[in-house]
């Protein structure tokens, strides 16, 4: 399965967070694991224990002490790797771990590589890829959703689907196989009404799983969302709102905040991260404010979603054409009208019917914000999906089941043009070649590679 | 032994730094571990399982799931805390690890004080009070040094030569006690001559601790060092040859390099956090300048040693007067005579012994720099310790100590001036009291709590 070097060696790593703690635990797997361990613990001979047990002693190096630690023992093939592993639980000191890591490496071991052991967890069959990229997904995830569809992942829940795929795939393709064998007599065993109808469930069903990519990336990457608007339009304020106003606070979580993100919120459990703007100038003005104007778009046009806040008492004119702008730019957007609070009920009413579909709010006093995080969440299910069904969440397996889903309208194609069996066969081998791809039945190393090296040091 | 709230509560905490990581370690102590893993650990009971055993199993709260883990189970008294122990090994999701560690919280659980698992293994008699602090020190410990004393204190080393002092004090005690039951016949059951040697004995023990805390202070927190000198001196050419020079160079422990620090370095085990100041102005300008020489003055009092660094071909007076005034402010300096390469030996001979102990050197080139970090080490050692004895590293010790000593000379004072014995006692209890508050068996509730306050949560 592969030529790489180096899967024959113990690797070991620190597996805890960098950075001061009650402890720190590093990780050990190969062959050598509990004889490197042995060589450092005295208390006992670790070798001989049961697997799944923990032991409590002294690490010592030349007869030097290193730490007390409690160290468990996992052997092989009832580990995460599929290996021996023994994980050292320290006293979470960034000098002491180090000199532990050190003991391990002076006694054989190597460093591991980011992945390398839930990588080795793969190719001794302990996880498939889609399984193996769930162990990823679940540690970079920051909301119930993503923890939701990382475990779903993890215990095997989308491959399961892609190997429904797979099945009806391979029936069909036996079908046609079947068929080429005899071809010289010119039959079809391959019902070709069937083999339409078995397509267009195929093609139904990758596209369902493509569609869900977009919330997919919703519940993984979180939604930016621009706010944009003229100055006191009440952008900061509906900003401090929705941060009140949304229970589940998520930018306590470090990482999650970056650079050009001003705040993060988890609504109905997708990530929103919302980037208040500096406010537009008015547009009334020349042609260099104009070219502002352009630039603050092409700003928000890399924004999943624009709310674009105004002042319910605004002359309707600027917001309509404002809002042709942002149709011709092709962005997505919500209009809200803010202060609604502010204005005659009965005014606000002339003014929404003018502009169509506006949210009405008064972000002060967080009058109806409900149903603009509503409007924000539907945008985002687009009110297709829900997050019980299986979300592709993982661009490369995204690209992949594009690939199948093209493969598959081509079969269909060819079906209805008659196509000989050959070809169609050709087809089909493509879809299963790509499904294959995403559970990592089918991988070549360099993609494996690739896929494990963005994995953290110690997984 | 305490009347504080929450003894018998059950605590969890997350045990690993925080941040994103392969694993996070949560870890919950009390008697209610065991029934709460098990309300949220599905795959087997794991109240019924052996000690010091691994389960492989998803944590579910309320039929979601939260994580798969790994569970290590310690059964009381066999465990950290000597209460039932239950780790979970999760995926090193900062979201993940808040939900695992709010489902304990949901099931009974209340979240551990800083230090409280600690504080309860010293409760149950696990660790005495000089051991639990030891595991702060390792945990913070950032030098092999550092490690060294720690790990000694955590095996009862020092405890061990504090026990030996308290039971010489103990048979004095004795003695003396007798002899007051037999006040008025007026006999002395305690020979004079043999008390006072014991007592001498006594206070040069406590005397060789207490001078070993210079040493325990500087393996623990480092020793500061001012780099001062005039412009162009070779104030920073020295700071950066000594930062080459040192082969360990430990600024890339987070957490060693605090806001006033700027470079720290590991010379022999022991950690030099090197200043490096802004040259100072000449000597020979006016007064205002001289209040501001005063006010560097200041500055390099607070420092551990002060490095005067000069240009060798300078003018000797020049530095005889800074001599002079360092030396009535009592600083502890050395003085580094640079850029010796560039003066004739001969000339440079006659400097030397117009100053008295020069250290002469060329940073540039490194010429002699051994010379330098040999004198930083000797300047810290004294020449009088060396890391194998027991050395005191802790404040609070110290202090302890320094009372003993206090209460020992006045012991032997009245000893030579005859003090009735009921006196003497007095002395002598004074003693053990201090030593049982170092070691924990006399203790206040306060002073327990101040000690394990400073350490991390989950410990």
């Amino acid at each position: 399965m592969n030529t790489l070097q180096g899967w024959d060696d113990t690797i070991v790593a620190l597996a805890t967070p960098p950075g001061v703690g009650a402890i720190g635990v590093i990780r050990m797997s190969g062959a050598a694991a509990l004889s490197i361990a042995d060589r450092l613990f005295t208390a006992k001979k670790l070798s001989e224990q049961v697997s799944h047990t923990l032991h409590v002693g002294v690490l010592t190096q030349q007869g030097r002490s290193l730490d007390e630690v409690v160290v468990a023992i996992y052997k092989n093939p009832r580990s995460y790797t599929g290996e021996d592993v023994v994980e050292f639980s320290c006293h979470g000191s960034p000098f002491v771990l180090q000199e532990i890591v050190a003991a391990c490496l002076a006694e054989g071991a190597r460093l591991a590589r980011p992945g390398e052991f839930t990588q080795r967890a793969f190719l001794k069959g302990k996880l498939d890829l889609t399984q193996a990229e769930a162990v990823a997904d679940l540690i970079a995830s920051g909301t119930r959703a993503a923890q939701r569809t990382a475990l779903q992942g993890l215990k095997g829940g989308f491959s399961a689907e892609l190997m429904l795929l797979r099945e009806q795939l391979l029936q069909f393709s036996a079908l046609l196989e079947l068929e080429l064998d005899f071809s010289q007599e010119d039959v079809e065993f391959a019902d070709r009404t069937k083999l339409t109808a078995l397509l267009e469930q195929l093609e139904r069903s990758t596209f369902s799983l493509l569609r869900s990519f977009q919330l997919g990336n919703a519940i993984r990457n979180g939604v930016s969302v621009a706010i944009i608007g003229k100055p006191n339009a009440g952008k900061s304020t509906l900003l401090n709102s929705l941060l009140n106003e949304s229970r589940a606070l998520v930018s306590d979580i470090p990482g999650t905040t970056r650079d050009t993100i001003e705040e993060a919120i988890n609504i109905e459990n997708i990530l929103f991260r919302l980037i208040d703007t500096a406010g537009l100038r008015d547009q009334t003005t020349d042609r260099i404010e104009a070219a502002g104007m352009e630039r603050s778009l092409e700003k928000m046009r890399s924004a999943d979603l624009v709310l674009y806040v105004f002042d319910s008492a605004e002359p309707v004119d600027e917001v309509i054409a404002w809002k042709k702008q942002a149709e011709a730019a092709s962005l997505n957007f919500l209009l809200v009208a803010n202060k609604s609070d502010l204005v005659p009920a009965a005014s606000s009413q002339a003014f929404l019917s003018a502009l169509g579909n506006v949210i009405s709010i008064a972000a002060k006093t967080r009058q109806d914000l409900d149903q603009l995080t509503q409007a924000m969440v539907t945008h985002v299910l687009k009110g297709q999906f829900d997050t019980e069904h299986t979300i592709v969440t993982n661009v490369r397996h995204f690209q992949a089941l594009q690939e199948v889903h093209k493969a598959l309208l081509d079969a269909r194609r060819g079906l209805k043009e008659s196509l000989p069996g050959d070809l169609l066969a050709l087809e089909v081998r493509r879809c299963l070649q790509y499904l294959g791809e995403i559970t990592g039945e089918i991988t070549n190393e360099d993609q494996l590679d690739f896929i494990f090296s963005k994995f953290c040091i110690g997984k």
